[in-house]
């Protein structure tokens, strides 16, 4: 079974999930929640990450999440399951890199909980907040609006920056939608057309240096966010146009017309990518 | 290295960590933040539970510390990772056992994630609210208050029933601290008693049908309510009066006069209870 599958079969028992988090009116301002879970073996190796590696990428990830809402994050909660290999020290390590991260983004981590485990199992829930009705969505890109994203694909970094500026200007903008590329533009773009019922044409992929155009369609961890706005409007700088939303089959993604099958990371089914640097 | 001395060396870190869960001011409320883990192998045994047991108790956990705050549950995540043999079926089961639960207690499931793992591992977060500056919590216990369990202890219940409304109708009364009993009341009002900076006598532990006093001192997973109440308050129906709160050295438990040795359950360090229901 994939995460897709897993996914869909929930997502017709639990509403709200589907977005990059779930919003909830509550109080002054709409409260978003989401979590992320990084396993030991699945999402990286202990060999190749220090500690605060580890610890930064746990919560980036859960703050891209944030990002493609144009939220503010606020509170975060961190769970750490702990085999035997990790010592005090590393722990100590997670927490330097974890909590670096969150004072950079005004995020406060108010809990957890530890446990023993066989891998490292960290999962980092963030909740965050946006204006009443303004986060961004990936169910409102409208047939002639821009297809955009905020940097070059390909070649994720494991410190990678959680867009969280540029999200907030996206919402301000009235980006008509917006998510963050966790699992590769073909399926991302996908998805958000699929939420949005309606087609997608690529004209351009910008690759960053090394990357091929497969990596820039397919590979995922670019955790850049990719984002759509009504013909006419003012792009941020530094985000790149590369394609138009159009009236068709719904989550159907062309590049130049010929079709493109999407085919990106299932952190569910398949290894972790051999070469995110 | 113990749970305890983790979370100690995190807490100079991190002040919110402390209650079962984080006050947070925000809005019309107070928010209230918890997360808990059940892991395979650690907190059960996949032969030994359903799905829908281990769906169960993985929010049941996460419910009683917001009913040991007083508050309202209100939003939960739920992280899955799973191992090859949870099927699709299986996770199908774990959310019938959440959600039916979650529907109880008027929580909503509002995300997710999933990833592979080598043992089952469940993290749900709990987002609660409570009326401003009203939570309850373990550092406000006094010199006199007398100490009280809502149930018999000993004998912890798979499948317990999270003291939500009880936890409420303490914060109206006037409680001046409460906690959740997860890992032994001997640990958990040595707890209480460090945070309030009193000491605590015992007069009586009202034992579950089958249980030793050592069960009903040492043994964790009861998930009753502890807490306390000024002189004079009456307290809530079926609850047990079992000592009271003295001026002494903050952390000290005697049993009619003689000292406790703190000894509860660590999940970090310890295996599993054998004897749960």
């Amino acid at each position: 079974m994939t995460e897709l599958a897993l996914v869909a079969a929930l997502a017709k028992r639990l509403p709200r999930i589907g977005d990059d988090c779930a919003i909830v009116p509550h109080g002054p301002e709409d409260l978003l929640f989401t979590t992320d879970l990084l396993v030991e073996d699945v999402h990286f190796r202990r060999a190749e990450r220090t500690a605060a590696d580890v610890g930064y990428r746990a919560l980036a990830r859960s703050l891209s999440d944030i990002a493609a809402m144009g939220g503010e994050p606020r509170w975060a909660t961190v769970a750490l399951a702990l085999p035997p290999w990790a010592t005090g020290r590393w722990v100590a390590g997670f927490y330097d890199g974890l909590i670096a991260l969150a004072a950079q983004h005004r995020t406060e981590v108010v809990g957890g909980d530890f446990s023993r485990a066989l891998a490292l199992t960290a999962d980092v829930m963030v909740c965050g907040t946006a204006p009443k009705g303004q986060a961004l969505r990936r169910d409102r890109a409208r047939p002639g609006d821009l297809i955009y994203v905020s940097g070059p694909l390909g070649r994720g970094k494991w410190r990678f920056p959680p867009r969280l500026a540029l999200g907030q200007q996206l919402r301000k903008l009235g980006a008509t939608s917006c998510m963050d590329l966790s699992d590769g533009l073909s399926l991302d773009l996908h998805r958000l057309a699929v939420a949005s019922r309606v087609a997608a044409d690529l004209h351009t992929v910008p690759l960053a240096r090394g990357a091929s155009l497969s990596d820039g369609l397919h590979r995922g961890e670019d955790y850049e966010l990719l984002f759509t706005l009504p013909p006419g409007a003012k792009p941020p700088r530094l985000t790149h146009a590369i394609g138009r939303i159009l009236r068709g089959q719904p989550g159907l993604v062309t590049y130049n017309g010929g079709q493109v099958t999407p085919d990106g990371h299932d952190h569910f089914r398949s290894q972790p990518h051999p070469r995110t640097p």
